[in-house]
């Protein structure tokens, strides 16, 4: 049996999955019909998570079949073919095709694409993104990543890469990146590096950041991004300079993406745009001094948090039935 | 009296007018039916350039009526409705109804849209980026412009101001562009400014640039982008070295490109670019440090040189009888 109108939503996130269903009586309302985060022996391996999920999403649909399935993947995939590349997480997702095997498992049409890409989708279709004709979405955490979304469509670009905004260079002077490049959006403005030159700073002179060092009771490895944002709350100037650094960074790639693409809007997300009001007008103040005069990107915070994946896949698992429909 | 498949071609550049005619015998040889540079009194002002581009083209198509016109016009376009927005270097063209104005004239469709944009389309459909599903056209001349073609379209973006690369801000302690930021792609890459600077360090030292020196026979007014690629290929230390400052800015901002949309080809076109192998080997360099290892990006230089707008004029054309029999 086919529960007609069911679509089923997946997230195989870096580090914990989720399942929901909902259908077209309620997507207007943007509500789930259940929602569930599936538990799995944390990054085991590609083939426990899949079983977890796949446990998980039958219950979900009761057993029955669903009208479409989207799938949000933490890591590069191949979207025509659905085929995960890797995971950075998790061993054993080489090249495991995913949409084919979820097709077979549900007897119905799965849409798979990364998480940056489907997060851009589901802010567009159900979220901050609503009707702009052009949107580049940008999550600013652990990593810097985005996703384009030009004429209603993801972006995927000729190897699957665009949007990789946090590797935009913009300092060369600025500190090395993982990538091996100087002045990386991501390596000055993501969580963790920022915690790191924090450690660093305080290690070298734990006077810069009273505050600082009072939240993390002088143990330097407990500092996180977040507690940056705190520490900078109540006017620690090292965690102010640092956010101050991130946002500037933001600022700039979003002032040359708008000089480079002209988007309608720029949507952010991401554990380090809850920094505060600061951290918001360093990003708006950077972005309007490196746009053109003539030029003008509304930046807006995405809507929809942790669930922008998951309502992305929504969005993807749409389109699976109007292209089964051709 | 129509002449039923002749396509006239229109150049509006900031310095000089051409013309040219085709037609689908002549268009996959790539091959003109006439092609002329037409005179006016050289800036004076939009009336006089549009009447002698009439005239001309009257003389072009014999009398008859051209079956459609496309018009690469130097400078900002509302392409939708074909009014150009202004000249920065001829009077009189504010909010010009310039493709109403030939549509009455000539009684058949026609399109325009700005220069970059249309050496880019005349790239595609015409040159270097042959079969691109997505391409970056980039001129490095007098200044740094830019177009995009994705899915076989040129990308006009919110307002119109896609392509800007130019003004895309790669160094934070670099020289201050006339637009006000600091380290502008333009501004370190373009033949006048780098001739500026040219000028500036000999001023200081004059034995920095002996082969320069040389060649503009101490007049400093007179060294242009052009000599100081001259000079570097004699050998001249300054003019290289301002050289490779000009293709470490197009390689990085290529790369950055790359990183955010991830696109099929790169066509490079413009004075700097016949600067020679060593400009071109720091751009690619450059660009292959700045991409993602996973990105691969062709750079190209152009193939139509001073006719991609004529040619990308001729698209345009083409595209409007598509429009007009929808």
């Amino acid at each position: 049996m086919k529960t007609e109108k069911t679509l089923l939503a997946l997230d195989f996130g870096g580090t914990k999955l989720s399942a929901a269903t909902t259908d077209p009586g309620h997507l207007a309302q943007r509500q789930w019909l259940e929602r569930t985060r599936v538990f799995s022996a944390a990054g085991k391996d590609a083939q426990t998570d899949l079983q977890e999920m796949i446990r998980a999403s039958h219950l979900l649909v009761k057993g029955a079949a669903p009208a479409a399935i989207g799938v949000s993947f933490g890591g590069p995939v191949e979207p025509q073919a659905g085929v995960v590349r890797l995971s950075h997480h998790v061993p054993g997702w080489e090249n495991l095709l995913l949409k084919r095997l979820l097709e077979d498992e549900f007897s119905c049409p799965v849409l798979v694409d990364n998480d940056a890409n489907v997060a851009a989708l589901g802010e567009y279709r159900f979220g901050a993104g609503w009707s702009a004709l052009s949107l580049l979405y940008i999550t600013v955490s652990t990593g810097v990543g985005g996703g384009w979304i030009l004429n209603g469509k993801i972006w995927h670009g000729a190897q699957g890469m665009a949007g990789e905004i946090g590797h935009t260079a913009i300092d060369p002077q600025g500190p090395v990146c993982l990538c091996g490049k100087r002045g990386c959006v991501e390596r000055l403005a993501s969580g963790p590096y920022m915690a790191q030159d924090a450690r660093q700073a305080l290690f070298d002179d734990p006077a810069q950041g009273p505050e600082l060092m009072r939240l993390c009771g002088g143990l330097l490895d407990e500092i996180s991004g977040e507690m940056l944002s705190r520490a900078a709350y109540a006017g620690d100037p090292l965690a102010a300079s640092l956010l101050g650094r991130s946002a500037w960074a933001i600022g700039t790639a979003i002032g040359n993406a708008a000089n480079l693409l002209n988007p309608h809007r720029v949507i952010l997300g991401g554990g380090v745009t809850k920094s505060g009001l600061d951290w918001w007008q360093g990003v708006e103040s950077a972005a309007r001094q490196t746009m053109l005069p003539e030029i003008d990107v509304e930046i807006l915070p995405a809507e929809l948090g942790d669930d922008a994946p998951l309502w992305g896949a929504v969005a993807l698992a749409l389109e699976s039935l109007t292209l089964e429909r051709r």
